[in-house]
């Protein structure tokens, strides 16, 4: 499938595909199929199975609560980033977090923990709402994995089993040429953006190890952080 | 100054330098300093004329209208970008079209035209608004270049004295791979991005001698290809 093709097409999302034939998709998503969108049985919609798999299908079965299609051909796709995981602080600004998960989702990160730090005003998890903004991310810019969203009530509660990177205005190399002098895509990385006004230097003084990166010379807002450094994953990794 | 040290101030706005020693803040400026901040004179606050400088300052008098400060050092810096125009289609969503100017501020892009496309869903100016926030994204990002936000009706209302650079999924070239090989700071750059939906052809179509470029393979958001495309060039450009 070229990319100028997907460009024009709309995703549903399905978690029960059934043998290698039929796809059935979900109250929520057939609803918005036929009575937002107005599909009938005969038209072709694509649908992802968030594991990897785009599937062309042809609608066959339209009932109230479910509607099946028909898999014409199946489109495999790799998780680039499956090695990756964003460590968000939850921020004060609902909107400021969502827009930073939503957008990172957009440019291909997949891995998500959500931790609270000293610093933060917000507390307790959203998993549900994230997780559905999580979805809506990943059919909008087509993608065919899922992305899992976690939580940490703080950053020592996370088992980091691999290199830990955290972004600080004050780290001496930058992302650019961490990625391209160290870059290996063998090796788990955990990429910890910092909340409203820093990190304390308790919460972070444990992970010894750590690179500290700065993205740019100037100040950014944890949000813009987030999405500047997918971007740079996005397009500084083949 | 150590960029360690710039990233802990506060920075404020001013168009009133008298002479070389005296900066006059405006009553909206003055009343952040005394009433929310509760500064004194006699406190150190820095003072960019968003123009290139940033003045280390000492406060000396407060009114109920303005406060004045004395200078005691200047700081100053290139605008990196000043070749390089963003060309913003208006968005359906407000929230989404301020990120993308706030977040493209913040990474140190200057110069916006907004403009209207067959497609845009919002119509008319809101620049007075747009202005507000980008000196806000300027200060936040303790930046010294104001950011100058114009307004075109359409696309071609607009004189591009410089390449033009269109951004479409189906572009050949990755923004990178141009950035690596074309990118010449003598040379004034066109950035154009699409509305939700797209160009019509008949948009474009005269535009030549544009080159065609993508960001990701992956379908983007308007407002993320412009935090994207911002990131890209804070990072990738010297």
């Amino acid at each position: 499938m070229s990319d100028s093709f997907l460009s024009e097409i709309e995703l549903y999302y399905s978690d029960a595909i059934e043998g290698t034939k039929t796809i059935v998709l979900s109250r929520e998503e057939s609803h918005h199929l036929t009575k937002v969108m107005r599909h009938n049985t005969g038209d072709e919609i694509y649908v992802t199975d968030g594991k990897g798999n785009i599937y062309r299908t042809v609608i066959f079965d339209i009932s109230k609560r479910e509607v099946k299609t028909e898999i014409k051909q199946i489109y495999s796709y790799p998780d680039k980033f499956k090695n990756i995981t964003f460590c968000l602080p939850r921020l004060k600004n609902a909107e400021r977090f969502e827009a930073a998960l939503e957008k990172s989702i957009e440019l291909g990160i997949t891995n998500f923990i959500v931790f609270e730090s000293k610093r933060t005003v917000a507390r307790g998890e959203k998993l549900n709402r994230w997780n559905k903004i999580a979805l809506a991310a990943m059919k909008q810019s087509l993608r065919s994995w899922k992305p899992v969203v976690g939580y940490a009530e703080n950053l020592h509660e996370i088992s980091f089993n691999g290199e830990i990177i955290i972004f600080e205005q004050k780290g001496n190399d930058t992302l650019t040429e961490y990625l391209n002098n160290n870059y290996d895509s063998n090796k788990n990385y955990f990429f910890i953006f910092g909340p409203e006004g820093g990190f304390e230097s308790s919460e972070i003084e444990a992970f010894e190890n750590a690179s500290l990166l700065k993205l740019t010379e100037n100040r950014l807002r944890s949000e813009t952080a987030v999405i500047a450094a997918a971007a740079l994953l996005a397009t500084l990794i083949r």
